[in-house]
């Protein structure tokens, strides 16, 4: 998308974070018209500084009064500073563009993967909401299928990496590895439910009380709401392993006409933003470890289920990235291509 | 299940890898009645020596000759040693029980996990076949349901330990964990097909021109066999993670009659060598790192499809015990138990 080159005042919540740095250097990547960056964080943070296009940009106080003159507000924080801040910074006359899980749900808030549903954006009320980082690549591997068939239902089974939980995951992961090559006690789990060195966690966030985590509902509900059908049916276990950065995800996708694997392969390969590599006879299929960085979803495994026309595939995505911050650059690029801002 | 107190003499093929040491320490825990120990391997290991009931035994060449006068010759090495010498075991009087996939499918010999179908045995020809280590926890946890209720499909995705592909594996995850904590360049995958540390390969051995993996069929067949039910369907992704030892499965069942969560649940506590780990309500659920080491079948976060009566679980068994060495010595026992040796 061009976006036209008068310049924006831009505030970054959360910019010192995981998703919050990645956040400034795709703002750089693209190019993003920004006039004036505000970096801002909650009062742990403030008094360090970020870097911004060469600069070092001072850390101020994440406080409704920051957003003033602002055009565009990411919150790349906790939802809680999100639910505070977020109705400030539209009341200011900002467009909130936010990573947390706060606002997906709300009605009147637009949650959105321009790929797939980049004219929501024009129903905003200040509040753009961007999925869970889990959900994103999964509604563009349907919505790629979609375009050929109806899509019925997804099973889905997640391994995420622990950047998913910011970066006390990644300390986590990395303090537990480094104990364990040393020959050292192994640190208690704080960030996640039981060790995730060398192990996988198969849970990712709560248990609700009907036995599945608040990831694995949001998963079902960001999918319906993003692709605009309440009755998809999406059942999922979502687990964490010990990967820095990257959420893959084996899902078996029941459509309506049946597809071919070819068929399939041929609807990833032309929908914007996923790259299809899928070449078992020479042994590639994407990888965790392959996707990290980049802002392409990876799709490859395509195949028939052997005794159904369901279709199986393997998906990745980095979940910094389009998970999170260059999905939340795109949505900005979407107001502003729509003249909405 | 109770053995006489005759001695047997019991030879080890592989008895320096992987499995064939947890083979050796698995006798001894089991106090199984071995008078006479051989330990034997390929000439690469010829003259060391392994360690048994507090002696050093000497590793001598596996050839035909060194069965004579064998009771139980366990496999635990490489396919094509299992394929040359098993045939010569069972000629010398031997019962071979073999870890490898040589023998499995082949209808004059019995593939068994002594839970599920250890009658299956009384029809031994010479070989016994003990399954694959993701096929094992598999058919026991679908056994379990099966005594409460037709089991239709699994649709399964695996998170499979690097042991799995025996020392090499452990080693090559090992090594590159080590250079990245060193910050040296990450050794080049050879045990796998892309790297594993910090990563997830979604391929367990190689692709058939099916798109599936060798694993992956495996899981289908055996399953199958084991159950001996040529009709359940089981569709499957199986992936390595960065995890030593233990096997983990996602598993989404169909059944005929619909099961409620707490009914499988009790199925799953009554079955033997599976034991029930599900307390979300205390953020309790099993994970490799808690099965390693450990012979039973963990089985956890039982619930309901939200769209259907089917129903999730989470299983994770130690790939090394029960699915290696610990079933191919409860075959043993088996055998004995049953007068047969």
């Amino acid at each position: 998308m061009s976006v036209d080159e008068r310049g924006r005042t831009v505030a970054v919540v959360g910019a010192t974070g995981a998703v919050g740095e990645v956040l400034l250097r795709v703002l750089e990547e693209r190019s993003f018209p920004v006039s004036e960056l505000r970096a801002l964080a909650s009062a742990r943070s403030e008094g360090s500084t970020v870097r911004f296009r060469g600069q070092d940009v001072p850390v101020r106080l994440a406080e409704p009064d920051a957003f003033d003159g602002v055009d565009f507000v990411f919150f790349a924080a906790t939802g809680s500073l999100s639910k505070e801040l977020a109705p400030e910074a539209a009341r200011r006359g900002a467009v909130a563009i936010d990573k947390s899980s706060t606002w997906r749900m709300e009605a009147d808030v637009p949650l959105v993967v321009p790929e797939v549903n980049g004219a929501a954006v024009e129903k905003h009320r200040g509040i753009v909401s961007c999925p869970n980082c889990t959900t994103t690549p999964l509604a563009m591997t349907l919505e790629a299928l979609r375009r050929v068939a109806e899509v019925r239902e997804a099973i889905v089974t997640t391994f995420q990496a622990v950047s998913g939980a910011g970066l006390p995951g990644l300390e986590e992961l990395e303090n537990q590895q480094r104990a364990r090559q040393a020959g050292e006690p192994r640190p208690e789990p704080r960030a996640f439910a039981a060790p995730i060195a060398d192990n996988v966690v198969p849970l990712c966030e709560t248990f609700l009380d009907n036995g599945y985590s608040t990831e694995e509902i949001k998963l079902l509900h960001e999918t319906r709401k993003i692709l605009d059908d309440p009755e998809l049916r999406v059942t999922m276990t979502c687990t964490r392993v010990p990967v820095p950065v990257g959420h893959a995800a084996s899902v078996l996708v029941e459509t309506g006409r049946p597809l071919s694997a070819e068929e399939a392969r041929e609807a990833f390969a032309a929908f914007p933003g996923i790259e299809l590599i899928d070449e078992p006879e020479r042994g590639r299929f994407p990888t965790q470890d392959m996707v990290a960085g980049r802002d392409e979803v990876l799709v490859g495994r395509v195949r028939r289920d052997l005794s159904s026309s369901r279709l199986w595939f393997w998906e990745c995505g980095d979940n910094l990235r389009k998970g999170a911050a260059t999905n939340a650059v795109q949505i900005a690029e979407e107001l502003i291509g729509r003249g909405l801002r």
